[in-house]
């Protein structure tokens, strides 16, 4: 199989994580036989200092004319202060290619249970993932706007927005446990009251599908009480942000979390949930399994290449058994390594 | 003294646990000679069903004739699938009231750190609060609608609505540890932009005070993996919903937090964080301690009786020191209480 694959290493961390990723990639071309082509192209902090904007033109025609998009990680206090922010690429990347669902398993690896801030006992076995709507709601919404007395968003979704994330949950939970969580604040906001009205629809046709509806802050409280309880969850776009960050950490590994945010029909977007983390870049010290895992969920959606995604996970499930750690998940157990060793010892198992 | 004080007990265990409140500001009135006039009216959704409207004209009356309300909890299944919902009550007294600043706790009780979910080393000393704004953003904002087809939601803030909740937020450091943590998100929302400006110029007023800006996403983040690094959070309406209830499941104790809701002139309303409930409403299972902290937020913020405040809140630490615990905090060891056995041994120890 022959693929075209945009490759924006970003800002901070993110070309040291790119480059562990396109290692991977590598063996994952020469074990199965692929051929991927890669088109590195300037994006976030990095594009603003080179071209004054973080999502130059010809950055987002390459990534529309890839079949994925690989991104390690944008922003820092560089950009700041500055009118125009690394951030605004990202969100002016997934409006563009359409990405409305984000995809963010959180699972707690078995063996390092321990690293969570949560009792060993309460994520034990936690499996879950976040359907998040992407390129909708508060984000995105019109009028949006201040003046040095006011100011105003606007969160708004119509029923096709809705429809097609909540589809996309209903899909994915039927494939896994079977339990969908959705998430709103229907006692206060009318866009959660439509959510859920369209929520009650779609459950109609997957009968196998169990429903939950959630409010917003008791699903804070959730995931840290009882975050083996969820299998999908799907949310809106700012609730999503929240509760998917907060989920993060209960795993104690941030650095290991992939994301996959999906089209209808265009390339998909790739990206570790952490962010760019300047205070460590360039000192060895970033875990690439974040970007790493996300080359695998890239092989399984936006190419159907669901043994070399498996493979791709294995490789690194294996590598954690055998004791290897990045400082993030270091316990003074184990074999402290930087982020070329890592890569090696998961390129190595492949 | 001599105080006014409207009495809503409201749904589930609401009345029990108002009940209890009351035996306890009845040992107050009786220890430090004053006198509390109480009134008690219908609300939420008892209100509903004796008068179908959650909050029923002389029940408001008599809220803005008093000098504090004392609520208990509002909702239950019952109502949940009625065309007026209890939770409307709530959201229309606390804008009739115009209680723009509700001021959450989060404390770990020493002795109990075990209860949370977290490992206790992370909890220990966790002592902070909120200040979230509570009678503007999306919860009221216009326009507010919907049809089968699309939905709209409005967060508009002014900037006196923003002046005074940061002002309180950072009088409160002042007095405390002297750090303010700002929470927005500013990276997407116009409102947030409005909201860091005017924190930035309320910090100059506060040289004192420390100031840090944290987006909602992070924030979600921090209060699991640092607990501690809070003294006080300041945020809108609906990070302050979503944020102070994860924080509340970290001391393990979600039945012993107050929470206080105040005007700029009017009565204050106070309440336990804690729902309703309906699960085990009168088995004389509620920790009524929520509610009682409650209180001694009422004597502090509405009436000034710092002493009086203070004798409730050493009353319920050393009814806790001495092992007394209802079912939602009992661990097997100590003594398991019931509602009223707590109260008594609350108001025994005043
Ligand atoms: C950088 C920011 C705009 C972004 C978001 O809020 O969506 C990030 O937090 C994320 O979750 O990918
Ligand atoms: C009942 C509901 C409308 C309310 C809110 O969202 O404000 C509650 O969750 C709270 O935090 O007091």
């Amino acid at each position: 199989m022959k693929k075209k694959i945009a490759v924006l290493p970003g800002d901070g961390i993110g070309p040291e994580v790119i480059k562990s990723a396109l290692q991977v990639l590598d063996g994952v071309a020469t074990r199965f036989g692929h051929e991927f082509e890669t088109a590195e192209k300037v994006f976030g902090g990095a594009a603003i200092d080179q071209k004054g904007t973080p999502l130059p033109d010809d950055t987002l025609e390459v990534c529309k004319g890839s079949d994925a998009v690989l991104l390690g990680a944008v922003g820092g206090p560089k950009w700041d202060k500055g009118n125009v922010r690394p951030e605004q690429g990202l969100l002016a990347l997934r409006k563009a290619l359409n990405v409305y669902a984000n995809l963010r398993p959180v699972q707690v690896f078995p063996g390092l249970e321990h690293l969570s801030p949560l009792k060993s006992c309460r994520v034990k076995g936690a499996d879950f993932v976040f359907v998040r709507e992407l390129t909708g709601g508060i984000y995105f919404s019109e009028p949006k706007k201040r003046d040095r007395k006011s100011a105003v968003d606007t969160l708004s979704y119509t029923r096709e927005e809705i429809s097609r994330i909540v589809e996309k949950a209903y899909e994915l939970a039927a494939g896994r446990r079977g339990k969908v969580t959705s998430v709103d604040k229907a006692n206060v906001l009318e866009t959660s009251k439509l959510w859920r009205e369209i929520v009650e629809e779609t459950a109609k046709k997957y009968p196998n599908v169990q429903t939950e509806h959630m409010l917003v802050d008791f699903a804070a409280m959730r995931m840290i009480s009882d975050p083996g309880s969820f299998d999908v969850i799907v949310t809106e776009n700012m609730f999503g942000d929240i509760l998917s960050d907060e989920a993060s950490v209960l795993t104690g590994s941030l650095g290991m979390m992939p994301s996959a945010s999906l089209s209808e029909r265009g390339p998909g977007l790739y990206e570790p949930i952490h962010g760019s983390a300047p205070d460590i870049a360039g000192s060895g010290k970033a875990n690439p399994i974040g970007m790493i895992l996300s080359v695998a969920m890239m092989l399984r959606h936006s190419f159907q290449l669901e043994k070399e995604a498996a493979a791709v996970e294995l490789a690194v499930f294996e590598t954690l058994q055998a004791g290897y750690r990045t400082q993030d998940i270091y316990d003074g157990t184990g074999n402290l390594v930087s982020t070329k060793e890592m890569v090696d010892q998961i390129h190595f198992r492949m």
